[in-house]
Formats: C-alpha cells, sequence, structure tokens
C-alpha cells in the first residue's frame, strides 16, 4: 500500500482545487430547512467558479441532515461530472445550462416551495402588487409555460433551462435584473451573484408569492403597483443610487 | 418467586422476536408530530413482519412522548392482539385489512393532517396539478366515497379496509403504484414498504394537498398537469429507468 | 416583628387549601402558548375545588412567562376574590357563571385563537364536516349570537355566561356533551371535567374550525356528515360502548 | 497615541447619553424575529429619548443576529445621523416625521408582515369584525392611499410620514388613540408610549389582519361589530375605568 508523493499531492491538490465551492453550496443548501422552503429533498443549490468552468452541487435525494461540502458533486457547464462519488441533483442540467449561457451568475435555486409552487401549478404570471415584490423586481414574477411534449420526452432538464431563457427571451426580461422564475406546472428556479444570494431570493419569491395569494383573496381587482413606487423601490435597493443597507 | 430457565427463555423469546417491528413502528410513530402530522394522538403507524403474520402498532390514545418501542402492541392480520398489555389503536382493523388483502405493504399510517382531511371531507379527490404530486403519483389522489350505513353500523375499522380497497377496484389503481388515499368525511391513509416510507408518503399528501388547495384559490380553472410530464415525472423516480437518488 | 405560631399556621393553611387549583390551573395556562391557541396574554384558564367552591383563574394581563402557580387568584362563584394579591382574568364573571350553573365542570379556557375566533367573527357555527368534528361533538359547534346592548353595557362578563347558557337552552344542547362554544363577535370558550381537558377542547376546537374554514373553501357545498358516522365516532370515544385509549 | 482626559470623558460622555434608546430600541428590534413579524431585514424599529430630540434606530440592511445595542443609530428629528458609524434604516425620515409631528409617540414599527402587508397592497381597511380588534381600536384600521408620483418623486420616506398624518386627518382619527396605520402598496407601521408597545402593537396588527382575511372567507357578509361591544371592549382596556391588567 504504497502512494507516490505525486498523486498524493494531486489528490490533495483536486480536494483544494473545489473545496470553496463546495462548502459555498453546502452552507446554501442547509440554509433551505431553515427557511422552510424545502420537505424532505424537494430543493437544491448550487455554486459556480467561473475560472474552472464547473459548479458544486446537492447529491441527489440524500437528506439535508447527511449533507457534508465534500458530498456536493463538481460538474461542468455540460452537465458532466467531474468529481465526486455521489449522483448529482436530477435537476443539474438545468443548472449546467443556466450557468453557460448567463455568464454573470454565481449561484443557481431550485425548490418547490409552498406558494411558489402554487402559482406555477396556476401557471400565473405573480402580480406586482406592493413595495415588497418592488424591492426585487419591477416586473410580475413570470411563469413559463408548461414544456411541450418534444421537450419533455427529449433532454428535459436540459430543455427546462432553455425553456426559462425562452421564457426571458419572449417577455424581453433581463436575467440580471429579474433573478426568479415560475416554471408551469413546476416549480421556481431563483439565481443571484453567489449561492447564498440565490437562496435569499427564494425566500423572497414566497414570501412575496403568499403576500399575492392573501392580496388577491381580499381583493380580486387589486390593482398593479403604480409605476412611480416601482421605480422608486427598486432604485432603494439597486443602480447607482440605491441607499439600502451599508 | 423461582421461575424456571425455560419459561425466561422463553419470555426473552417473545420479547426479541417482536422488538425489530416494534421499534421500526415506534420510530415511524415518533415522525408523526415532528413532521406537524399529528394534533395530540391523532394519528398512528404500524409496522409488519410478513414472516411472523404480524404487525405492530401503537397503543391508542398514548400521548407521543410516552411512547417506547416495548409499548407497541403486536397484533395478527385478523385484528387479534398476539402480544402487548395495551389496547392497540382503535384504528387496528383497518390496518389489518390492508396488510392482509394487500401483500407487499410493510407500513401503513393514519393521521388527520388538516390539508388532506380538508380534501377528504369535501369528498373530492385530490387533482394532478404540478410536478410535486407527479413525482409520486400519476392520477389524482383518490378520495373513497363515505361508507353505507350498513358498513358503518357493522364492524367499522375492519369495513373502512375494504372501503380504501374497493375504491382502488373501481378506479382501477394499483396499491403498489398509488400509496395514499382520502376516506371521505373521514382522513387519510398512507402505505409503503416499509413504516418509514409511508410515513414519507403522508407527509407529501400533507404537502400535495395544500399546494393543490391554493392552486385552485389562485386559479379555479387551472388544468390538469399535461400527461407528458406526469410520465417523466413518475419515471424520473420510479420504474427501471429512475434516475432520482443514490 | 412576631408572628404568633397560630397565624403563622393559619397563612400556611390558606396556602396550602387551594395549592392544587393554582397547579392545575397554572400548568393549563401554560399549555396555551406551547400549542399556539394564544398571543400575548389573550387566553386564560381556570381550575374548580368545587368541594370549596372556588375556583384558581389566570391573573389579567400578566404575560405567561412571569406565571408562577402562586400568581393564580383563588376567586368563589359569584366573582369575588377569596385569595390573592393580583387582579384576576378579565373574564373571570365569565368562569364564574358557569362553574355555578354547570355543576360538573372542572375546568374553563377562554381564548382567542385565529380560525375559532373567525368563526365567531363569522357569527356562523361551524359545520360538522367530518370524523374529526365527530370524536368530540355530535353537532355543528354552535355560536352564541352577539349580546343584546343591555347585556353589553351591563354586568358584561357575567352576562357572557348567561348568553352561552341561554345559547344552549335555546339550541337544546348539553354541556356535559358539547364542552365547546363560539360567543358571536367574540372568540371561543371551552370547558372540561377538569383544567387540562378543557385546554385539549380549545386546541380540538381551533384544528376543527381550521379544517372547517379549508373544507369550505374546497367545496362550498360539501355535506354535513352522515349520521350514521356522526354516532360511530362519537360513540367510539365517548359513553359505555367506547373502545378509543387506555 | 495619547488621548486627553477631557477628550475620554466627552467620548463616554456621549456613549452613555444615548445608551438607554439603543437598549429599548435594540431590545425591541430583536422582537421581530421572534414574533415572526419579519423575513431578513424586511423590518425596524426606533425608541425615542424627547429631551434630547433624538432617536435610536435600527441601522440598514444589518440582520437581526449581527445586531448589537451600540450599532443602533442615533438620528435627529430632520433625519440626520447624530452618532453613529452605519447608516441608518431607509425608513429613518418616516419616523422622523412621526416623532416631530406627533409629540407623544414613544416608539415606532415598520414591517412587511404577510397578512398586515396584504391588506395594504389590497388597499383595504381592516374591518372591525370582532373583539380581538376592539381591545386595540374602535374603528377600521385605516389603510392610507397610495401616495401621488410628486410624493414618490420628491423625498419619498419623507412624504411617507406626512401620507400617514394626512390620512389620520381626513378620517378624523387621533393618533393616541389608533396607533397603527397601513400604508397603502407598502406595508403597516405602528407606534406605542415605547418601542416595546410599538412592536406589542405590530404583532396584535397582525394577528387581526389575519382573523379579518379569515372573516370575509368564510362569511362576506360579516357584518361589523356592534358599537355597544366596540365601546365596552375598548373601555374595558384603556381610559378612565379600564380594569384589564394589573
Amino acid at each position: 500500500m504504497s502512494v507516490s508523493a505525486h498523486s498524493l499531492f494531486k489528490c490533495i491538490d483536486i480536494f483544494m482545487k473545489y473545496e470553496h465551492i463546495q462548502q459555498e453550496a453546502y452552507e446554501a443548501n442547509m440554509q433551505l430547512p431553515k427557511l422552510n422552503l424545502v420537505l424532505f429533498t424537494f430543493g437544491n443549490v448550487s455554486a459556480v467558479d467561473r475560472s474552472l468552468g464547473v459548479f458544486a452541487i446537492k447529491p441527489s435525494g440524500v437528506p439535508y441532515e447527511a449533507l457534508t461540502p465534500a458530498k456536493m458533486v463538481i460538474v461542468d457547464f455540460d452537465g458532466n461530472v467531474v468529481e465526486g462519488s455521489l449522483r448529482p441533483s436530477s435537476d443539474t442540467k438545468t443548472h449546467a445550462v443556466l450557468y453557460k449561457h448567463w455568464d454573470s451568475i454565481g449561484g443557481i435555486v431550485h425548490t418547490h416551495s409552498t406558494y411558489a409552487t402554487a402559482w406555477a401549478q396556476s401557471q400565473r404570471d405573480i402580480p406586482i402588487y406592493g413595495t415588497t415584490h418592488a424591492d426585487y423586481n419591477t416586473v410580475n414574477i413570470p411563469c413559463a409555460p408548461p414544456m411541450s411534449d418534444e421537450m419533455i420526452k427529449g433532454d428535459y432538464e436540459y430543455e427546462t433551462g432553455f425553456q426559462i431563457m425562452n421564457c426571458f427571451k419572449n417577455k424581453g426580461l433581463d436575467y440580471k435584473e429579474v433573478e426568479m422564475v415560475l416554471v408551469g406546472n413546476h416549480a421556481p428556479f431563483t439565481w443571484g451573484k453567489n449561492a447564498d444570494k440565490a437562496v435569499h431570493n427564494s425566500a423572497v419569491l414566497e414570501c412575496v408569492a403568499q403576500m399575492a395569494f392573501l392580496t388577491q383573496q381580499i381583493n380580486p381587482s387589486a390593482p398593479r403597483l403604480k409605476d412611480a413606487l416601482i421605480k422608486k423601490h427598486y432604485e432603494r435597493k439597486h443602480g447607482p443610487d440605491s441607499y439600502y443597507g451599508q
């Protein structure tokens, strides 16, 4: 049982190489149950290293309490496993497509959070009713239409990524401004400059989805938020003159 | 106060004989309050040993915090208590009937979880609206009609088992594929290859029931999930080409 | 600073005399926040000693985390404070009236629990839709009509007790069988053979109220539970042939 | 690195001068997540010292778990930072305007709590349906109309304060009696004689908002609470003849 110094160092090297995104993906995944965004394993987070051209993602079907940073699977932008002994999330190819085509995303989250999923099942955009929504988006939260049978029967998870991108193209949306989407009949995806921000966006989406549901119940003819308020609140938090936070 | 070695060994033997299903049933029962599926004692789980022809089930009306593995009652498939000093769950005969006639079930759960019970009270099947549902079932979650007065006045809990089986027969469903049912006016039953999987299914049912309620509120004309998605999601998790999990 | 042995013993005697109901009322009150039945101090529990003709009740407006058994106030059936330096709950006279006229009640609870209070504000009886309800009541949970201006402007809390009793009289209900009521525009009261059972009934009422709300939303024409099931479930838990519990 | 005794004492002096309101604001802010009134940093509390003409307020965008009393920013009634190295809450000017013009307020809270915000988004006053509401207010909880574009494009947070005051003026309300408001399309503000009472009012508002939502769902024609009950319950807790609490 002898190991050459060379191969040992190489092994350590690989381990160290991905440790930062494994740690980032691990910590972000562990936030999902704490924020009540997942039941069992109904969710996954990934974190990217663009200089290496790979991302770390949750292994498929592994309970959160059994996760460790080292169990995060390393995958390239074509969905190939680069490192890791576990099978990656079944939604891995959707993450890969989004990282490949949307080049400033640092982290991606998929959940089946209750209210956001109900809107996705309803095949409805979430209307912009208030400033909580406008603090994050200037438009309704888009719901991509259900996919065609061809896409579903083809490379399904890969096509899910394209369905999201097509939805943004058709609606004229910019993924750098709108960091969340509902996939019709399925559930939400969110992203952000890193995995932690992407999880933050998932929690905000669930909150906004619940408020919009209640608003429609209380006042079915509640109007869209007025343009001046949309602009004001978005710019308080984003853009050159933002003054929220430190 | 002398005890023959023979009778002592026999006693230990009986104790050891059922310990594995008592432990399994105990652990599964203790999951119910953790998953917010029960108020007080409104639920019960059983675990079967088919080689011995018996199952272990929660004693009736005993609070979860007072349960121990040894308190689980051992019952045969005709509902007779085989071992145990406590009275078994009042729903024991329903469990017995299902174990007797559906021979690949390993565990059964009954709860009065809030949203699933509301659908049962509404006497409505839970429509298949999204992929969360399709990950587990390719059909609406069936609601068995309320029982006839004759069945209710007869051996009620025993007949409840037959009501569930008749519902599956009439709807052409296979209990190995659809592992959950609502009993009209009453509440849900779920099952699985073991007690832990049966509890998992109870939590999934409650989640799907809540999402379907919200979906109907948001969009009363929300359509049924398209066939291609139902097939795709179910086969991701089940069947020969499944690729979810490890 | 000398104290005669006689007066010291008398003082201890008084303290000991009520300790058992103070302890019972204390423990029952502390269950309210644990069962999510109260916000701040919106609730109170009392426990009676009929041989002494008094009950122990929560002091008014004292946060649950500051309660101790000794702070429970001792009151007679006319609402007079017998022992204790704190002011009793503002609802004390309602408790007193019910203890005085309904002579087998051992404990009373008043909360503003969310769903039960919403039904009270809606001035609607809670319809009997399922077996969860029938395990406790064979009838709709009654909602007493709002009180007359005369009763409100008079001895309000005292009259609230009569409003509850009149509601039972007018509907032909027996307080020994139906242990819960909604006071229209106000909130629920429940009772039982002791304070612990009364709290149990408050939690069951809140659960049944939520399920009935959801049932109406899912199916506005959901029918009343059939008579055979009402009878069966109630008798499983109550009466000479009950077989629920140990 | 020498420091004169004089400047050191002066520095300690400033530190000590505001410590009491920093402590009060800190403790009140930390109640918001405990009472489930905020997601992330969607809320802020301030506490005033009227003799000094300043208030202490949460710094903008700082997570609750990272707060300390010393991080509370000291601001005057024109919204100028008097002491503190962090940027104050983006809603600071709204607090400043209310402290300046409503001179008996001791603490102010702003949250985006779920049900209250849904009513604000619905642009609806919360109807007075029951005694839980009447224990705190004799009127519907007012919803200020959405602000004009001019106000929004001007000094937005400053104008929000005036929008609240104008709403009270137009409806003939007294801020000393009604200690809560919804800002249309935005979210609630509450106040009280100190920061702790203001937080208490935010939690009561959220509770009343949820009950009113449910009441409307159960009975869309539920009537307004009758005048005699409004008067009775409000006076039980407030005014010269109140008898609630110690």
